[in-house]
């Protein structure tokens, strides 16, 4: 391996996750090959190896410099916030390459541990962010919840990442409402 | 590749998706590989690799020509028939196999319009299915809907998909139940 200090090796890491990630939405995960990948970034293939033995380990990097910025910092009224960020979620999902990453997380974490420990943490930041969040709206009489700190991730980004994925379509306002509906009767403050 | 309209092509191919069918019920996923296909359909295994590269790809297709069994022939009580449908597929998905060809369609949907006609059939289909059943329904006064046909199978099948793919954990009866909830208030015939 070569020297994290050595400012060519930061240099060629950079332009090869750069190339994974536009191969990625370009072409899907089959097209993000050490041969592609060394053309498109205009590296030698050999060096391409040297960072990254396996294309399902640059992959999984690829994927973790996706940040993940939902469900973070709930403000009253908790009906209208979680809206907007039910919203955000649905148009992070009408991008190609947000769903190409997404599919492609949930297939690899079957057959990869380390892709499965990304989605895991992908997971448990959601349940807990929007847990946290619905007590919050409860403790301040916002919500009557019908969800628990189990099931209210499920319930309130499934149909949207099913609607995303499966039906290929966008979240209108419909489905959105609905979501935030199946969390429980909501109160204005 | 071949040509669609070169008889030989077509029964190759033909061969080929019931080798992979017959593999997969019998000895399960890791069993489709190239070179067993190749031995099941007593052909060569170069020509396995010429149809289908990617044998996820081709376990998609073998399972995608096999018929879908959810939410057909509707029966009252429907809160009963839904918990029951919902159930089916919540165990469906907890099959790796099953939640690979998923994600594999999912995923491979992006950037392969066959694929793509696939996923639309399947979604079109469970849309369709529910959409009938809960009007049925809501005919029979067991109802009071909540959703409408284009959010019903997203908010019924939606948590329970993203249970399976994205948290990887079983759909308990809470999750159903809910799903089953989230479909409007029920009544007892």
């Amino acid at each position: 391996m070569g020297d994290a200090t050595d400012p060519r090796f930061v240099r060629s890491r950079a332009a090869i996750l750069d190339a994974a990630r536009e191969l990625l939405l370009a072409k899907g995960p089959s097209a993000v090959t050490h041969q592609q990948i060394a053309e498109h970034a205009g590296i030698g293939r050999a060096t391409v190896y040297r960072h990254w033995p396996r294309t399902d380990q640059l992959l999984a990097e690829a994927m973790a410099t996706v940040p993940m910025p939902f469900f973070d910092e709930p403000t009253s009224p908790y009906r209208d916030w979680l809206t907007s960020q039910l919203t955000a979620i649905a148009h992070q999902l009408e991008h190609d390459d947000v769903l190409a990453v997404t599919t492609t997380l949930a297939g690899s974490a079957l057959w990869d541990p380390a892709m499965d420990a990304r989605r895991a943490g992908f997971a448990e930041i959601l349940t807990a962010r929007l847990a946290a969040a619905l007590q919050d709206a409860e403790q301040r009489k916002e919500l009557a919840p019908r969800t628990t700190t189990g099931t209210a991730a499920a319930m309130a980004i499934g149909p949207i990442y099913y609607r995303a994925t499966i039906e290929r379509a966008p979240a209108d306002a419909e489905l959105i409402e609905q979501c935030v509906a199946s969390s429980g009767d909501w109160t204005a403050p």
